[in-house]
């Protein structure tokens, strides 16, 4: 297992990365108060994939105390994006939804040329558009978020920035983030970027976020109150599974690891129905007889942390699967409508959004261009 | 002997620097060609104050071919300035005048502001206007020059100085500046941006600046054609000495060394004649029998550097000094007048200057905030 901002590779062991990067598990009583003071519960906290957290209850504290807090999250624009990238947004616009608070996006331009080779400032910059769209897309409040590009909004906060950096030495950064002699002088830096938004508020922030960003939040705890602010709180979600298996993540790079949000109704049929790693039996007989295994069955995990969240139904799947009653090829057609109707939505919405609101018009937006740090 | 361009110390060797940093000296040939392109020559060119360079003889090509160059320098807004500053400044606008060509000044604040501990972002702020209105009373071109500061100028240069980083390891930035595992990560990423200017133009940069600034073009020479510029030309000045004598340079930070330019008459007179190291004789019989030694005093020196442009005259004091007729005491004098006169005649430009010319309305100016790099 290896699990970096930039790799993650191998068996996921869960209860593994929370001891090694010193995070807490959601347990019940913090999920319940969440839940609670939400309103509701969310298909991705009561499945699990919404594991680890810092300062959670710190920030539910503050809540309750009426000092509310932000939130904030973040893309890479590397590429084009896939489900996996979606999903903890989805979650996050959840947590804006239910309690009324800001939310910055940073699109992270500098951080992906400057750790990709082979990505030209064109390419970063085209992504960082065609990216910001599919973000607007999730539905996010736009008069509460605000989604920037490091290299737009640089004029506004080099300050902090430089106040950030001046705190943090290359010993430090290279014990949290691995680096050798050999990284680029703009990698050793961008840290500090990564760090500038959580703060763009005095209130605490809470990022939503896969774990593997961790080590940047690790960072920001250990200068914010020397310049003034709170230490940031963050809540992890797992990775969605490649398609192949149950290792490492749904990668970017390998593009039929992924459904990506672009894909159309036959690409997205073909790619589960070839590629779904699945637990059921070799033969229909077999499987009648034995039955599937939904553990590992990757088509039986997507519906279960996003596309099913009917938890009887998605009982029933399971019995059925498990039974042998349901098919493999039955199950990955469940999937893909569910998949199908997911994509088309969201295309829906993304044909209609309006940007210019989150980047630049909106009420936050307008306010943080007005602002400088 | 210790030059970086953080710290100068000891007496300075200047052929043994022009070794070490690799760079060539301007011999005769190529000061007599710089002249006579000029129309004119240069007291700090013909005293041997601007010694050493790069590809300076390169520039003089492209000029004769018609190509044109631009010139770019900065000031690091540590403090208030000396006339130890101001003296590369002097030389630079002389250039621009006599080639017709334009010149970026960059104000560091970033770099003050990570390499200084003490200094505080509202410091480098308040050194940064203050240091503009310096700068800008040397009487440059309006129209032909931008005075920027670095955290105001970032919003358009931040895809430059991402690529700029992406080339530069950390090994690099090691070997050239000898940065340390403790220094701050925005230390490490600072030199990208001093580079940035050079890339301002297609045409070769002339980089007019003291020599201690030179590991910087260093990485810009290894850099610049892969991306698709010309190595960055520079054309070096000595330090001019601190008042107490001939080793180190005149330092911001111990008061007592230098002339500032707000001295007023008194203290100027009260610093030359309490601090500046003479080369005259214990009392009065002695210097009248033994003669002075130019060669260490400080008064003299200075006089030589920039004060006494009148090659006869110069010589006069010399041998009047050489031989004993001329006092310590009275050569102080000639330099105080003339230090005086000066600074009387800098702080009436100062007063007068049009800051916005440079920084927002000038014709350079307003078309750098037009583009974006």
């Amino acid at each position: 297992m290896k699990v970096t901002p930039w790799e993650v590779e191998g068996r996921i062991d869960y209860d593994k990365l929370i001891k090694e990067f010193g995070t807490k598990k959601i347990d019940d009583a913090l999920r319940q108060r969440l839940e609670r003071l939400a309103g509701e519960s969310h298909v991705m906290l009561r499945r699990g994939f919404i594991f680890s957290h810092r300062d959670l209850d710190l920030v539910l504290d503050d809540y309750e105390k009426g000092e509310g807090f932000f939130l904030y999250t973040g893309r890479g624009p590397s590429g084009p994006m896939h489900i996996g990238h979606l999903l903890p947004l989805i979650f996050t616009k959840w947590l804006q939804d239910r309690f009324g608070v800001n939310l910055y996006i940073e699109i992270t331009d500098d951080e992906k040329f400057l750790f990709k080779r082979e990505l030209s400032w064109e390419d970063v910059s085209r992504y960082s558009v065609e990216n910001a769209l599919d973000i607007a897309a999730v539905g996010f409040d736009p008069n509460r978020t605000f989604i920037f590009r490091d290299s737009e909004y640089v004029g506004h906060c080099y300050p902090l920035l430089m106040k950030i950096a001046k705190k943090v030495t290359f010993s430090t950064a290279k014990a949290v983030f691995g680096f050798t002699n050999e990284a680029n002088i703009g990698q050793i830096f961008y840290p500090a970027y990564q760090v500038v938004p959580t703060f763009f508020e005095k209130k605490r922030c809470l990022i939503p976020n896969a774990i593997d960003q961790d080590p940047y939040w690790r960072i920001q705890r250990d200068i914010a109150e020397g310049l003034g602010f709170k230490k940031t709180a963050a809540i992890h979600s797992k990775f969605i599974p490649p398609l192949q298996g149950t290792e490492g993540k749904m990668s970017s790079s390998i593009a039929d690891t992924a459904i990506w949000l672009s894909d159309d109704e036959k690409t997205v049929s073909k790619k589960i129905m070839k590629y779904a790693f699945s637990g059921g039996q070799p033969t229909v007989e077999e499987h009648r007889r034995k039955g599937g295994n939904p553990d590992i069955d990757v088509p039986f995990q997507w519906l279960k942390l996003l596309f099913e969240p009917d938890d009887s139904k998605l009982k029933s799947i399971e019995d059925d699967y498990r039974s042998g009653r349901l098919l493999t090829g039955e199950l990955k057609q469940l999937l893909i409508e569910k998949l199908n109707r997911f994509l088309t939505e969201h295309r829906e919405r993304k044909e209609k959004v309006d940007i210019e609101k989150y980047t630049k018009t909106g009420r936050l937006a307008q306010k943080m261009w007005e602002s400088y740090y």
